[in-house]
């Protein structure tokens, strides 16, 4: 650092920056600087939007008609160099924009320079990059439809199947297998409902923004925003190249999904445990050990209850990136794609893992209702018949119970096998209509209210589900 | 631990804990269990659950109607109490629910044993916190309102004015306040949005769902979610009592609200900065030092800008322990309302400050045109002069300007201060009217692109956002 | 936002920022600046500090010694005045420092002036916090012996009580509790290093940095630092006053202690499950129901874990408070003392009920037998036999292994129920001393590396935990 | 979900999971299982640690010497294969270790099945990431020192160089550049320290744990420990297997310096603005605009601020993935690597680029002095010289100053253009000497407390510098 430019050979530089970085500065530069290894991917919404914003160019007079249909089939013949695996990406042109752009130039001359007229890196990128997201949320809805039809599938397989119901995971009382299930066909229906929205609020147009403040030129920033399928143009040109609160809620809402997948992996777990044993995954997404071949690793659920590490991580990342940023863009906000990219294959790859364990689970039935009869979990009936048999208060109720439970204890049996005078030395008024309520499938059917664990319920909640979600179909 | 049950007094238990903790055990277990230190907010949220609770219950023939008139009146007795300061709450109660609960009962006897019938403290907590979160996000939206309502005041008394905009912080082209302002109109607009859609998911009522499996009690779940605003009783149990997606979703919500706070305040720490002092911050919202008079520290903008680490942080927080939790209710779910209880304050807290910022602002007019006219922020507009008067292609019509701008660099004037045979010297076909578009006022006013930064624009766009955002109001 | 200064009124205020804020300007202000609701926290701290500061200042002639000996004697009424709970705190005062210095005006009068001389609240404010900091290092450190001496006493009475080791939450091979609970030991070790290394790195003294530059007055650092038990005085007052970096890696090393506790919080959880049920959890960490006595929900390890999620986020939030500041003090900066109060307490909260629930948890012996011997466990036993007794390659010997355990499977028995003959017709070359490892006690003593599990191991390993962290006590 | 297997081809498959899985189960669980795509890069740590445990084995007799021979020897092969790019890495051999093996068996035969007796994949894999992390922090190390010494470098060349200090980015004090240059030095040798610490506390070596409860072959921890330069073998093989705080604690200690380099990167961001242009940063690490060729965007400066989210998002996502596992290894462990390889990429990258960007700064020193003496920076020179000369309580020396100040606003000069009757006016006592501290110079001059910015001080920090972090070299 003398008061005058450095200017240094490699050579020199080695020896300064040391580390790996054998390289001068140049090199590091264009390390730090190029995005073309990661926003290749965004390759068909740029060709996509430059096709757009081409038409509409044309359209308003700005280019002329051969210059526009020069591009426009440039266009289409460097999409297809680029599926077919022709295409050379350079990292000297630094991103997907420039290479497009690059390729095109070669492909038809002159022409070629007239596509970036009336628009701007910082305008285009915001536009590319939304088009993505909301291709990636459409996927997602798409694996997440596939999950709950997995679900509501084996729900009514299981309406009427009977597994302990867990708080605190200390035994509390009978449900429905479907019952349990269906809880995270609600939990991925908000997940489709939360992407929904973002997809909703992302759908304004930032093409035509320009730089940041807009362009002189005559363009019809409606016409683009109807041909790439945006609801309207953004009302703001410093807005639109500045936000990225779309990858950001996106992110968002990737969190929350994997937050639901990693409490269904945890059961996974749990229950595939050899204390717990009331499920079986199947061997396609478990690991064995070559040694012990009845072992079966749940891999595959832990590896889904993992990724949502990595998901939150990208969420604060992105979070950490934007804080504090100045208007219009920064150079920072490059650092928006890789995070999002890596949270939607995270996330697509989760889905599918935990859509075809759901689709192979093997239910141990027995084990399950002798887990489900533990623990008394049917001490709550006996304050409900009490309730709605005495008219006893509920605390009132609760009480009685509770001494109910302890003679059980006392006696070493379950409530159920308590005598019709056990019950009469706590409460004389009970009757032997209390027995119509101990039983597993007694408790279980009892719950009748909207959104219970009854079978009867369960079974119209699959079908009003499969209604919701599914469309009838699945 | 010994194999046998370990009972010991207080003078040994502070010799194993140690620490602060000079307690036995169940000090420690107080203290790390009870809740009512910060779920007492949720008083009036649960007062008016058990009232729609109770009032069911007594149409549906749960209860009688003089117990209910009993529980509706000493619950009203409850309310009053509290919100007069007379209530004493009490940690051994542990929660709200059983401090409202407790009290009630001194006050209506054993008729208040009859609330809680056919519904459990899982629910409970469930539909108060829920209904907490969706009058904080009503009132989020009223500042986030006000917050917009300051922004477009201040951009219509601001249409004109020109000041610089920036990329990389680096002048880029000349906006208006007005424009720049209208940005963040934009964005709260979007918080709205996002809090809005998050209030219309988390409006289920989870109140019926019992402990986990729902109740053999005949309510009516549809009533009570009536009576309380909510669209809908949730559609399954188990979900209803384990779902925080609405917490997290809240309090992402509010980490892009924050971010956004965060960018503004740091234009305003920088704008105020002596070099720039393109804005003057009002002495309210900024702390002098007793010795240096002049010295105005933008205090209030950097605590908001800080504040957006808080509130990123409790999203981190409760997402991490939501990760994995079996289902149904854990107690890890306690840790659902502090993160926010504490990210609402911060965030009303910011919206008011910020608010109170913008009303107060002082622009430098002078100070910014000056800013404006740095750094040749007018060569696009000699480009966009090429393309539209020569037809030349935008990349060719760049490379000419460049040229320009370093003629200009050589004859140390800025490019409106050539004369035309510098221009010809470049290119030809240039005519005086290209002094038209070189000037700041008129850099500005060419840019008419819808969104775009012309003062006729941004008056538009103010009296469009006052429609779609204040509804003719303000 | 007029051009020109806004100058309003209460009534007018109400109206524009809205929302809770009925206030004006002044409040809201008040009410995002002031700190003295946290920081009073800092007291004991502060005053040490000045009272180091005052003799220092004597010793240097800075001030008279007649001064000095005031008030350092009005310091020390302060102090006690704390202490005795009779000191009132003013948020007009905003801060710690301010309201220790006004008091001390009140109680001396103008000699209290001369204390800030050659100080400024910024170095002042460093130095509170870091010596505060120190403290909670040094109590931390003393509640994580605690927790190690706990697990030391429990691992020594079970030095060979065997137990199901688990990978992926399978049964893998037998351990002993003496080893696990050893191996939260090792963590704990790790995280008093941690912190022993974060107090280390802290313990450079920030007082006589000024408000950035240092001073022009003759001050000695070094005796400011001898006198609070600094190590050295920083080196550079720029850095001093605007690092924070002690209290980022105080909160990330709180993380990682946090992370360890969660995990034994979630085995706890598991181990209790009534599928599990090999240890009970006392009752005075745990909460039951009141109509089910027999429950015995795990509250207290629930919310250890629970806590993980705010700590958490603490770190996450003053991450975020300080990426990207300039130097050198900014207001941002007072955001730091809340994410670290709040994770001191809640550590040392779970500290101390992880460290109760270890000194009470009952183990079920013979229920972790049963659980050790499922699943095949020592399989790999018949590997290493036939490594060390034939001479087979590992890779070959796990084959080998595998076909004997298909054997076990297809005649429906454990390993170490097959016949002689059935281990020939795999491998002919096993003999009958086979058997001799085959037992769990057999399969468990032989595990004699160091750091394995075999009893006689862990007894060493209990002797060397104790020397290493306990100093011979306990 | 039947309970019976499913057993279903691609074709019903991709019925089911649809999404972009048109493939069937196995396919989805390769590509969430498989890790070689980024475990390779442990391949020489990986080849190191099993050359060190074939040593030890035939060293214990456990093997015989002709196959130690055979296995050293082809690993060497194997190695240098990797190393000259002619390793063909297979996705069905899963990861690193099975790749290494599965080669080497092709080389030598059946010898190769002996290298993994007595160890598993799980003591495997934490040795080898261990030594990776250990590696690469003795990198960065090197980065880190480079990037003092360039610090250094400049901070000598500009040691009295006068520059603004600012505290809320207002004008405070005047420093020197070699000052400010020096805080950075200091917090990059807290980084060196806290890498330090967390490689003294890493080196603990797991092998020889076997897959979590140590073994029964007589194998020798402490010859494999000193051959791979590990302090001591790890206590507890329980924990050794299960412990990742080494990945979290570089994550840790990673996102510190990252803060630090955002920092550095935030404030040549704002210099480098227009309106401060006090820096200059070089063309290596700009990029301009190809029309604006005065525009020099500090591309370099923002991507190393931007990193700063990504480096925290690994940390939050480690943390999450280990919260609540309990013991000993979870596959979900196997989240562990990509977050420290990314940060330990980035972190590598943003340490050349700054210091890269430091080594080629240009200081504007003119428009330093303008800004330094801007907004009345050296009153506080005024009080000090009240404090030292009147023997004035500072509060009182503060109070005369303010005054002055006011004065010298309303009179529209700087302080040091008062006369001595305006000074007199406000305090009587002062003499010409006052002249004496007012200029620049002298004010920077005066601040000769230990840390201070006194260029003497500085030049003698740089040389104390040198000593301490580059060891009289650079």
């Amino acid at each position: 650092m003398a008061s005058g430019r450095n200017t240094k050979g490699e050579s020199q530089a080695s020896s300064i920056w040391g580390g790996r970085f054998e390289a001068g500065p140049s090199q590091i530069m264009e390390e730090i600087n190029a995005s073309i290894d990661f926003d290749r991917r965004l390759y068909r919404q740029d060709i996509a939007a430059s096709k757009a914003h081409c038409e509409m160019l044309v359209r308003q007079g700005i280019i002329a008609p051969e210059d526009g249909d020069a591009i426009l089939g440039g266009l289409d013949q460097v999409l297809s160099e680029i599926e077919n695996g022709d295409f050379e990406f350079k990292a000297t042109l630094e991103d997907i924009h420039m290479n497009v752009e690059g390729r095109l130039a070669e492909l038809i001359g002159e022409a070629a320079g007239r596509l970036h007229t009336a628009r701007s890196r910082n305008d285009q990128v915001a536009t590319d990059f939304k088009l993505w997201v909301r291709d990636t949320i459409d996927q997602l809805d798409g694996g997440l439809r596939s999950f709950q039809s997995a679900l509501i599938t084996a729900a009514e397989a299981h309406a009427a199947t009977i597994m302990p119901g867990y708080t605190h995971l200390q035994t509390a009382q009978p449900v429905t297998v479907g019952h349990h299930l269906l809880a995270y066909v609600e939990m991925a229906g908000r997940d489709r409902s939360r992407f929904g929205d973002c997809r909703a609020r992302l759908n304004e147009n930032p093409l035509g923004s320009g730089a940041l403040a807009g362009t002189s030129l005559p363009i019809d920033r409606q016409a683009t925003s109807e041909a790439l399928g945006f609801d309207r143009p953004a009302a703001n040109s410093l807005d639109a190249v500045s936000d990225r609160d779309f990858a950001i809620e996106f992110l968002a809402a990737a969190a929350i999904t994997a937050t639901h997948l990693s409490r269904l992996a945890e059961e996974m777990v749990i229950w595939a445990s050899e204390p717990f044993r009331i499920i079986t995954l199947s061997d396609a997404f478990s690991t064995g050990s070559s040694m012990l071949p009845q072992k079966r690793n749940p891999d595959a659920a832990e590896l889904v209850r993992a990724k949502t590490g990595r998901i939150f991580g990208t969420l604060m990342g992105l979070l950490t990136v934007m804080k504090g940023l100045p208007l219009a863009y920064s150079k920072d906000m490059q650092e928006d794609k890789q995070p999002v990219f890596e949270t939607a294959d995270a996330l697509n790859l989760c889905l599918a893992a935990m859509t075809g364990m759901i689709a192979d689970l093997r239910v141990d039935e027995d084990r399950m209702r002798v887990a489900a009869a533990a623990g008394g979990s049917n001490a709550v009936d006996v304050a409900d018949w009490l309730v709605k048999n005495l008219d006893m208060p509920f605390r009132e109720a609760h009480h009685a119970t509770g001494n109910l439970v302890k003679l059980a204890e006392k006696k070493s049996c379950p409530l159920e096998d308590l005598e019709l005078a056990d019950f009469h030395s706590i409460e004389p008024g009970i009757t032997d209509d209390i027995y119509s309520v101990l039983g597993l499938e007694e408790s279980v059917a009892s719950r009748v209210s909207y959104g219970g664990t009854a079978p009867a319920n369960v079974a119209g909640a699959c079908a009003e589900a499969r209604r919701r979600f599914l469309d009838g179909g699945g």
